[in-house]
């Protein structure tokens, strides 16, 4: 049995709470060659907002000085609040763990057992996760910190990875790319239709395919385009028909490209 | 029956002339409230190259002085060699059409019934495409032109739209973002994963999740990361970890996103 306490119930714990109320049934790990059950329990939750997380019917702690027993405290708060926040947990056995990729092991160094839990995912309210297909990035100090993350990550039927911070760094740095940034150009590209009065469902073909085709040939073998073919006549074009504040983010992305494919 | 001559066989070329030659069969269009067969005919190709199409058994055509009786010439050559090759074309009265996102009508002025037959996609050789599920954009001057463009379009399975020059640069322009930017956001990521020695396929779900998402939520909707919530030391170590020359791009992705949401 782990039982679970979660602190920060954005996003992200919101979702992680909800999953580790559903999880008991579902969880295996290895023991040895043997797999055997393992349980998990969320005891509690707490967060500055003071609002109950929806679907959730453990508690919310109103302080942190006295938490429930608990095998792990796993903090799911904005990057910069996290050693604030583990600085609040009084001294303790149970596993400290953050969940930010960008944040060193170092940032729960009041405490004795500590580990990060990172899942190189985008969540949103909205969007209930399959938990099953995300990979879980692992890093600890202890044997036992080890055990109990590795055990609570495989009762989600999870990829497991151990990546020290500063793998984990790079990861994150290349989630932005794969995430925020291809996001943006979807929505850039939406805003392009929308100022030209054009039906933004035109373009879902090439979505699908940008995708697929990356997948399935990699995005190095996929490019294709004015930039890639040194057409200056249509990028000149494009930049005349962009407000002007968009041109920059324009010739910056096809400058990268063509320097990539000149290499 | 449409007697097609294809002029340039590289990547969408290729494809025409092999869907062209596959076609008749599935060939159905619009006369009238009834649906009647179509039936397209592929009568030759043209390319500079001299090479043979693979699978396509139409012949090549060794000079564009002498076609063959053709309802229809399709001219799928870079955009700055359409107004040559067209002029090349002896006077006809077949429909002379160009695939260009970019073109305006007008390249083609030398001929009488012009068109433009856009598909918005990304083609490769090594990918067969589904042009049942490409929009195949139309333009045209004259109602014989129209005629042939939509009854060929329609044999093809695709939703057609028709879109003047003016809307159909704007919607290459945003096709650029969809395509070339997206796939050169996920090429940096997998860059920065190799030089990191992360295994690629650590990014697969959230590649995957974040086109799922962008297209059930909205791309503005489903915005995260640090330049949305102005997290500035985590942008400032990732401009440490990334090469010099890719840092301007981070910095200008990532302020397009900051004044995006701003707004």
């Amino acid at each position: 049995m782990i039982k679970i306490f979660v602190i920060g119930t954005g996003n992200l714990g919101g979702h992680l709470c909800r999953r580790f109320e559903a999880g008991g049934d579902l969880a295996f790990a290895k023991a040895g060659n043997q797999k055997t059950p393992v349980e998990i329990q969320l005891t509690g939750y707490y967060n500055k907002s003071g609002a109950s997380v929806p679907g959730v019917s453990a508690p919310r702690a109103e302080t942190l000085e006295e938490l429930p027993p608990t095998d792990l405290i796993l903090i799911a708060v904005p990057d910069d609040k996290i050693r604030d926040l583990s600085e609040q947990i009084p001294m303790t056995d149970a596993v400290v763990a953050h969940t930010s990729g960008n944040t060193s092991l170092d940032a729960l160094s009041k405490h004795k057992n500590r580990g990060v839990f990172y899942l190189p995912q985008s969540f949103s309210k909205s969007r209930v996760p399959d938990f099953s297909k995300i990979p879980i990035c692992l890093e600890w100090n202890t044997a036992t910190t080890g055990d109990i993350l590795e055990s609570l990550a495989s009762t989600m039927g999870s990829q497991i990875h151990h990546l020290p911070s500063e793998k984990r760094q790079h990861l994150h740095l290349a989630a932005v790319f794969m995430n925020n940034f291809v996001n943006h150009c979807y929505h850039k590209s939406q805003q392009i239709l929308e100022n030209g009065a054009i039906d933004p469902a035109i373009l879902d073909a090439l979505m699908e395919e940008t995708f697929a085709k990356a997948r399935s040939l990699s995005p190095a073998t996929s490019q294709t385009g004015p930039a890639l073919r040194n057409d200056i006549k249509t990028m000149n074009s494009h930049l005349e028909l962009l407000p002007a504040t968009d041109r920059e983010l324009y010739r910056v992305l096809s400058n990268s490209i063509q320097n990539e494919f000149k290499k």
